[in-house]
């Protein structure tokens, strides 16, 4: 079969690979319908994540049909369509018991990591049972990619462990995919304000679009002064970390009100500073997450009933035998105004 | 009357100043009983706080009776015997509201701070209903003396806010009278394992007598490596922080078990490093707060059942008058072994 | 004054009262701008609420002017805009404290009970400070009227207590104004289902209008067949019980699914059969609750920034001095299509 | 091999039974080393349970160990130690995914009630991953045998689902093996009372040895009057049933305070009478659970660690070929000062 293979830092290429078998009885082989390609891929290429070695074949989002199911799979059966979790459960661990699958001790973030993964034609996703989901019939299949990994991250690690409340003011530090649909999902819980914070006017344009109440184009440094002119100098109940670097995590401290939560969601390459000399005594609460996807069962149903509309989400459109081009595409995402790419087999 | 006066910097009195009076009609006034001095008094004394100013009585902690209370006050008349908290609360504003009367509008940390404290013959107390509590009948006033601040603050900043659950494991961090009334306080919530990590063994050994399951003497530098060991690798399910330096605050990076919290107790006067480079993919919750006495009540109730002992905590005993003596000793905890010092009217 | 006042079971009567007066420091009188009638005032009419004696001006809900404010009141002064709240609160007490003010030792509901309410041109509100809540500019006042009880009961006896998350499916049966408020602020957590259930097809209509997304008209007595019908058999997730008579609470345990939540709001005059032979084993979570009216100031912002839209709430209005016809009304809602009658002064 | 096996209403008999063998990949079988009766077993018996078909073994407690595991099982493998639990659980349905093992698509409360039991030399697990639990070495099996069933059931349904918090003061009504296992879970909140109710003095001495701070016995029918004295006419923050008649339900509703909480934990045969005519402005939870087991891990480390001393519960012990005389003095628990009997194979 043919899949999207790393080979080192810059390194990419559509290649023949061997088509991936049943290896554990728990296994299942899924045939892609379609993926997409994450920030995270861009991350991989750039040699930053260590784990990911040559020949690696990348992806951890996307849809498709099961071709074969492990004798140990009791919920999926050849032929059931299905979405793919960007993390693998095996559902018995303590981790999973606890509803951590992030930390999961035979999975977590394996897919396109520590194994193959979705940019292929084919893939094997392990724990099958529990890192698989139905399809239901007549969803847009294309809005179910954004379930496989952007949306649970941008619900679970910055939306949940953000606390939002009905009323609440946040603000959303990024308005990259992540950070829309940490948008798109915090208005489960009706916020009175969500001011979206980017220095891409063309990502605050779809965050308007998308719900946010104010935008601040944080590109004068300025944008803590500007929040908190639009919180009458009281600051955001909760400040959403959706980029992943100091000065971001600096913004978010420098605007959360006391008894507020700061929710990080971007991964962040090196430390930050934190002001305890200020915040010791403000009630502050701090979160970090590796989305666990428990909330994808929830979030399917918000999808399914129409309360989640991804549209605005999905940039561009690609043939899968076109990913080298879609990385291309989303290599310059804000030259080509890309949010999501979807690559259909 | 006689109080304790800061005049700057390294500078301090018992001398006389004007007895309270009633301002505002919420005010009372007390006759002090019993006072302590707290760590925060002495970062006052080094000019750490700039909020204090010359001629401030100090002190934020006490027992004593009701002198004088106002027209509106409904909760308490002449003669009561009274615990003074060191968080005053108007009871109405929209922090107070919320449970985060450390924010009070009007109130907060202002004893010994803004206005004059608890280190005198007499104190005004404002918003007396919602800033005093009824000393139960046959309750040991020594044990009352703590209820002030070290107890509430070890246990909403420490307990609460690390959300200790049975059969956790928790390590703190500073065995010092606020880290021993978290410590105290854990148990509440019947963690499995409970260690102690300071560098003075004699409040180590304090921290046996108090139930710690096991203590780390951090001097050698290995105190990480320590807690490793003690956890299988596994790590601390809470990191209770109540020293207040960036050390500490790596040591309890270090130690954090995924999906693990940082409370933070410690009062801090300078910026740390967040290893959020480490830490983002780790489902960790790092919480700070000034107390906020909220609960007070049910602390109360368990030193009046005799489920929270606090005898170990008290190491010295004083005549108010003789508080710059007090102060010596306390200046000089380590030699002394002083941990909280009694002042007695 | 010109006050509704409560003469025995089916007897009232508009008559002159003496105005009321300041009693303690911390009441506040204030002139009613706007009230209306409660289904409560109906069950006092007919004689169901022993604790109002003859003699007693009837209301509990209504906006106002301050007249005069007691000398403890700090927060309010002659001239400002008021909202009144159904349920008094002194701030102080143990009940209080917990923000459970529907029990406070010195209030709770107590106007239009136990003290003269608001159907008159003035009333006395005590503890003003924790009793009253100011009226931001530029919001419609009639809105306002639903806050003083209606908004804040169905939201935290129904949707807070049933626990309403996002994606699930909620039943509210009862389709009257609380009913309605329940399901207006339901939608505040996103439910992906909300079936609304009466034997009054205009109400039901009513409730389509405001995001019910199916109705059932109970009137054949297959309400419960028709709920599983529409869950594909599977029950609530949360049952809102808003009539308060057996039946309807016999409805709600037909309903409820494995782990679902019953939270009543109606006000009951006997007990009810609880089927615990079948339900011991369902995870069923069962509430009670006299509404605290603690979450008033976040539905203040709710209707302040347009989140929650009251005016199909309103069905008439009314002069003040022409309450006897309102009352009229009221009581022959069925008839007149009768929600909420706004009487201005 | 032999079992105990149920004929009907009164009848059962020591009988030869097949071995049991894998039938699914993810079942395991266990030799059984120990096991017990529960009162459960008793309603069986009487024929109150008709899910129970004549020729079932019955029993559902125990630990063993690994005779064979089927080829899916990853944790367990032959010789291992296991702990069984009453409930089994999927790991990867709706309800498992929620922690609802108890409401498990292919388990729940399936052994000794639609597939064959315990009490037998051999016993079938299915999906033995997430139904067993490894025995930590060197814990005295006697006290495992009481995590099967009683320690997680009084935890879960009486303790956690009563919200049991520190300085409470509770109520258990129903001193038996349940009820105690409440008693003995509800210090890890530390309480400030216990009041343990029943009617047999037996069961309330050992109530006094494991911690109740008050018992009453109520035979008198004063039992509420009692509490009420104890409570100084305040009632209790929680009542927790554990018998599951109407009459101990009702004492639930006489002694519960404002805001509190009814937790029941016993199997009801009928329906109760609930009086919302009084407890609807209460601000009242009442809960009903089948026990689901999620807490065994932490239960299990606190056994492990010496926490948790279930000493008391065990009266008697029993070869396991000697079923049939344990189920008689287990019929006969008052007179014979039973409480759970250990047969050990």
């Amino acid at each position: 079969m043919k899949a999207l293979v790393y080979h080192g830092p810059g390194k990419r290429a559509w290649e023949e690979k061997p088509r991936p078998e049943i290896r554990e009885e728990s296994d299942a082989i899924a045939r892609i319908s379609k993926t997409t390609i994450c920030g995270t891929d861009l991350h991989i290429m750039k040699g930053d994540v260590p784990t990911v070695s040559d020949g690696r074949i990348l992806g951890h989002e996307g849809t498709g049909i099961i071709e074969e199911a492990g004798t140990g799979v009791r919920n999926f059966k050849a032929g059931d369509k299905v979405l793919l979790s960007c993390i693998t459960a095996d559902g018995t661990c303590e981790y999973c018991k606890r509803g951590m699958y992030s930390h999961c001790a035979n999975g977590g973030w394996v897919l396109g990591n520590t194994i193959d993964g979705t940019q292929a034609e084919y893939v094997r996703i392990p724990f099958a049972d529990t890192s698989l989901y139905h399809v239901p019939p007549g969803v847009d299949e294309d809005a179910l990619v954004m379930l496989s990994d952007i949306l649970p991250t941008g619900f679970e690690c910055g939306v949940l462990n953000g606390r939002v409340q009905p009323a609440d003011t946040i603000a959303v530090i990024g308005a990259g995919p992540v950070g829309l649909a940490a948008l798109l999902t915090a208005h489960f819980y009706s916020p009175a304000g969500i001011i979206m914070i980017d220095t891409d006017d063309n990502r605050l344009s779809v965050s308007k679009k998308l719900g946010a109440t104010a935008t601040v184009n944080g590109g004068d440094g300025r944008a803590a002064e500007r929040v908190m002119e639009l919180t009458s100098g009281r600051g955001v109940d909760v400040a959403i970390e959706a980029v992943g670097i100091p000065a971001t995590f600096e913004l978010c401290q420098s605007v959360v009100a006391a008894g507020g939560h700061i929710a990080t969601v971007g991964v962040f390459g090196r430390s930050v500073e934190l002001h305890l000399e200020r915040l010791w005594s403000h009630n502050i609460t701090i979160t970090t997450r590796l989305v666990d996807t428990v909330t994808t069962p929830m979030l399917l149903k918000m999808v399914t009933t129409g309360r989640l509309r991804t549209k605005e989400l999905i940039t561009h459109h690609f043939k899968l035998e076109d990913i080298m081009s879609a990385y291309s595409t989303f290599e310059n995402a804000a030259r080509e105004g890309a949010l999501k790419v979807i690559l259909s087999s």
